[in-house]
């Protein structure tokens, strides 16, 4: 890939993504479950959050180079729902390590496969708006991290002052490419508190880590090898062992790891890492508020399905495909019904609901988790 | 049976019991259904309305001088639930004629059977919370009825200006019969608005006419020769035939009736008509409101089933026996869920209940009626 600005696909042959689909997140719950997390959920569009994230790479990426890492639960839905992607690239970690060993068996893997491989981290359950926009993005953050040889982050301007997610600082600006705004990164920050939030939002010298990072494969395993001495050693380990295509290495060294993030084992600890400043529709829907926000809504400002009935009810989101819903002068209210459980939530507590699931892992009610 | 005070249940071996379950209320759903109305419902104790009526007998009408009134709908399901009821006395009628025309069926049936015969028509679907206190007004408007032929209606003490009901207007004291009052009646009136209703309750000089009705059978039909003359032609057309023992008849004759209340077509027209005024814990149960005032309620005033979880919730009525539910910050719902249907409702909203059941009758959504 040279420096071009008017670049062909055929410039990015050396990019492959790498999709972490082993979430198990609980904030959907009735309708995320163990064996059915946020990536599999089809209620942001007409295919699944995982299914999406694979079809916004069409033309850039081909299925030939996605990888995608889950956990053995979910296993045998996504090889279903992905036949066109090798099955051998649909990996079964033996246990959730956070995601920094993830990435570095990923990365040897490539490497493996192409000493120039450019790799993109990309999580399996976040809502991207606009497909060109994030592709023109990754586009701009692979060229660079492939000429520079550099750790990159996709950055999203933030619309509020968040506080469950991590930012990155921007320095100055280092290039365009393709109308893509490349910025230096002077430091990534924590979770801040509310007033830390604003400030940051204020300043617009901010951007949302939002979990994607490109790098070249040999450079990421090379920053592995200097600041995480032990994970580096031991992802060789396994690479000599065969890697993916080893899995009884694999169960046997894999859940040795540390349960460690890519942000805190590494991306903090560098210096040097760049930003594409991405204006791509993000949105990590962390839950049903964020899903009520993103879904198209009657007049009365109700997401329904048809086999439903609204009397005197407005704000509310309704979901199940069993059952025929009636509401009667009810207001911002979240209804999921699943066949087995029934959740009605005031939509302003959604944040909640993380709650109740760990109520009922407390009271060992496992046919609902 | 004398005027006694001190009677005994021997005294009352001409009462006959006739209870009326033929209703197809809407008010329920989506627990109630055609097939399966309020007075089969058991969610206000520990057996349907309909079965506590009959239970509230005991003692004083044996199942032997039980006579049950209902629709063919659940005419099956009648028959399986009270099977020490004489199966010929659980009549399904084959047309909603309202209730004058079954009772005046009743009162031929009756009267063949005992010329001596008293009958009390009971309401199937309400609660009665004071049984004993029931079976002394019940006993006291039988002693009324049988010595002095006259028509005689349980009244109950009004504690709400209520605009859906009938309202009794009383005269002066005509005797004390086991410690219950039995009044003169001045007029019957029609359901009042909101300032007439609440001057009613303001006077104490009103009762509600809760449907509790007793004449002697014979008392009833020379009333009706006078009043109803072509009703009570009708009626004997039905009794020379065969009474309810003449399906055939009944399939053929019955449907012609007029759709007419006996409060219309009788007692308002009468003079000389007496009540018992009976404190005896009533409740029409009207609306999911009334039932959720009338049940159990947790800590923070839900009324909730075991499989449940509430989170800063409070006020609640939660039904359901499939599905385990959970709620998160609502207050005062009242959320229904029945394998095929689900309503989340107001409390305050509750009357409109019968709203959405017209819409999916005007939707043909039969299969959830």
């Amino acid at each position: 890939m040279g420096p071009k600005t008017n670049s062909r696909n055929s410039d990015y042959a050396h990019v492959y993504a790498v999709i972490m689909a082993g979430g198990s997140g609980t904030r959907f719950w009735p309708l995320s479950r163990r064996k059915h997390p946020k990536q599999l959920l089809d209620i942001f569009g007409h295919s699944t959050l995982l299914e999406q994230t694979v079809a916004r790479l069409e033309g850039l990426v081909p299925h030939e180079r996605i990888y995608i890492f889950t956990n053995e639960l979910v296993h045998g839905e996504i090889l279903q729902r992905l036949p066109r992607i090798p099955a051998r690239q649909i990996v079964a970690e033996p246990a959730q390590r956070n995601t920094a060993p993830t990435i570095g068996l990923a990365a040897h893997e490539i490497l493996r496969r192409d000493p120039e491989g450019v790799m993109a981290i990309l999580p399996a359950d976040h809502v991207i708006k606009k497909p060109a926009a994030f592709r023109s993005a990754l586009k701009a953050g692979c060229r660079w991290a492939a000429t520079e040889c550099r750790s990159v982050v996709l950055g999203i301007e933030p619309t509020r002052p968040e506080t469950g997610y991590g930012y990155v600082r921007l320095g100055e600006l280092a290039k365009r490419i393709g109308g893509q705004r490349i910025l230096r990164v002077e430091k990534f920050t924590e979770k801040p508190k509310l007033p830390v939030a604003r400030r940051y939002v204020a300043s617009k010298r901010y951007l949302w880590n939002a979990g994607m990072f490109i790098w070249r494969a040999s450079t990421l395993i090379q920053n592995l090898q200097r600041v995480q001495p032990k994970m580096a050693r031991e992802l060789e380990q396994i690479a000599a062992a065969g890697g993916i295509d080893n899995g009884r290495a694999l169960k046997k060294l894999f859940p040795r790891f540390e349960k460690i993030s890519i942000d805190y084992a590494l991306m903090e600890k560098l210096s040097g890492v760049f930003a594409v400043a991405a204006d791509i529709g993000w949105s990590d829907v962390g839950s049903w508020a964020v899903a009520y926000e993103l879904s198209q809504k009657d007049e009365e400002g109700n997401v329904r399905p048809n086999n439903s009935l609204s009397i005197g009810s407005a704000g509310n989101m309704l979901v199940s495909d069993r059952e025929f819903l009636v509401t009667i002068g009810v207001k911002d209210l979240i209804i999921v019904e699943t066949g087995d459980a029934l959740l009605v939530c005031a939509r302003e507590r959604s944040q909640d609901v993380g709650k109740a699931v760990r109520e009922l892992e407390r009271l060992k009610l496992n046919k609902l988790l």
